[in-house]
């Protein structure tokens, strides 16, 4: 099956399944992250409390981890909801936002991913690559690294190594398991330039995985593809950040199997 | 006074007044809240932190309780709060979110129902059932049931044996003090896929019990029913969440008397 | 050279260099602010966590200090930071939301500027005097006071007995060093109806005041100016706070040298 045909078929799945998606993730982005989720078709729900998080994955579909605003006790509660996760086995997305830019946040990061399996790292080339070299740095939440071939070895390398899913924006998007690349050119540079854009696409591969039996690579594929091409048609008024945003979830909610047609832009490299 | 009358007034008092609502809620709609409530003509404040909530709640004319993204320490800020409330008399409002999902919501809502008195609690079905029979279960934040007539009787009980206005919010809103039951057919189904869009209906609530001088039932009701129809209104255009929301909020703030007398849709029954 | 030029050569740097805004903000605003400061040219990030402050401060351009849903922990972040920032010679704003309406939140707001440096504390009338009067209450985050000449008077000698630029909005908003003061007339009162307004109106002061090269007063002023007539353009089409806020964040992105030129209204007096 071609990647036009599998987006349209799992894009379907989550419109018809709703899958509940349990999201532990920064402040900044919860009300964005749970409107994406809603527009695409997926039921979010926001959980952080120690007490309740392993009880709340345990009735989810999939499991989103993110962070963003993080602070140490709400580490605890992400491992122990993956760990509940790994027991169900619904998959885990792991965004680390900002890892490279405080010692906290790779540390942190790199402990969720020893302590549990994570299924998707998703984040921006300098976040992933610090997770495995000190001498990576993130400036912010910004990557200070472009995608090139020398970043897609390494994403390949990392891969192999985590058995996760890795998947790098960026003008082109990579998403490897470390034997196979995709390489997705949907998106636009204003979702940049419009907060929890990232996080958001985080969440979406969430609710693509959760409907993708085990297969991740071409559901994190399909993902990164139907957000990007989203962006580009939300961005055709050409109006600003503002109405960019609003468009953008009208479209998540919209665009289905004719706009995959004539838009998905997908190669295996 | 019929209720297209009664609804004008109070929206009006709204208005003039500027209520000041003090919110204790969850993380992923206290902005859209805080929105919703200036759209309509209140005046939001959010505090949790447990060395001010007594001091705000003092000051404020309405206190609304949201368990969206609960924590134990914000439990005992609301439970503060509450009795603050209680003490200067005057409207509570509850609204527990994804109760009857994890034992930690159904329980820290019951705890604040014992230990202050609440004027309205506002819910979905199962949410609102499951804090008086652990054999309902919530699915995240979302009902697993439908307002039917044993829902219906459930909520006449519930109300009277809690001494607050039940509010269900489903197809149709049913909002009843035990005694007298009122059903509420505005809304829109692109209601349910905009988040923090119940936890604003809560937030309205709260405006409005705030200048009902203590007739919480009528307050309550028209409060669902001017909701629900600023967001038939917004939905006129069709384009989608994001455009529904942004249409939402201008409506909420424009929309008055013509609106009213031409859409409430309330019944006694 | 006049405040035209001066605005247009400010917000041409902030775009160009797109400065590190580190922001420990209220959760109500966190997305708001970011997008504002994305809107504008900056770089924004928020952090919390008193492990990551110091290291995250230490990248930044400017800091943003906001005690809109104040906790304890928070204010200790806050003053860690406040001292990095100070260490590395980088811009220290303050919003003191909701000052004077309870002990802790005027309590903490002088601990911060007792205990480091601040260049600058915007904020509304009762907010920024009762920091230096315990006569003054504010009524939640809403404004007991409006802005006229012993306000004035009021800020300048809170200026210069604290040594931060004083900005204090309103219908005019009143920009003083204590010897100097600046009036900006633009601003639109739909921009008190729409929640983080005044709080993104801070964070733009912080990326104004990193390109500054330590002459606050000017940055500070032409930061109210410009994001003032952005409002009044946004307001335009007159449909309603939602629109309003979705056409506000598309011209801080557009808006520029020719806006600047027709809207600017500053006047030292």
């Amino acid at each position: 099956m071609d990647m036009k045909s599998y987006t349209t078929q799992i894009l379907n799945k989550v419109r018809q399944s709703a899958p509940l998606v349990h999201n532990i993730t920064n402040f900044v982005v919860m009300n964005s992250s749970a409107n994406i989720l809603l527009a695409v078709g997926a039921s979010p729900v926001m959980a952080h409390c120690i007490k309740e998080v392993e009880e709340m994955t345990s009735m989810a579909n999939a499991l989103v981890l993110n962070i963003g605003t993080l602070d140490e006790q709400w580490v605890e509660s992400m491992i122990i909801s993956a760990k509940a996760a790994n027991l169900k086995n619904i998959p885990v997305i792991l965004d680390p936002v900002g890892a490279g830019a405080t010692k906290l946040r790779t540390e942190m990061t790199r402990k969720i991913i020893r302590e549990a399996e994570v299924s998707v790292i998703r984040g921006n080339a300098s976040e992933i690559l610090s997770l495995f070299s000190d001498e990576v740095k993130t400036r912010g939440v910004d990557s200070s690294l472009s995608v090139n071939d020398s970043i897609i070895d390494a994403a390949q390398k990392i891969a192999l190594e985590t058995q996760c899913i890795i998947a790098i924006s960026g003008r082109n998007d990579i998403i490897t398991d470390g034997k196979r690349i995709f390489s997705v050119s949907n998106g636009q540079p204003i979702m940049t330039r419009v907060t929890g854009i990232g996080c958001g696409l985080t969440a979406v591969v969430g609710a693509f995985c959760a409907e993708a039996e085990g297969e991740f690579l071409l559901a994190v594929t399909a993902a990164h593809a139907f957000y990007g091409l989203c962006g580009e048609l939300a961005h055709e008024s050409g109006q600003g950040p503002g109405t960019f945003f609003i468009r953008f979830l009208d479209l998540l909610s919209s665009a289905g199997e004719k706009q995959i047609r004539d838009c998905l832009k997908v190669n295996q490299i």
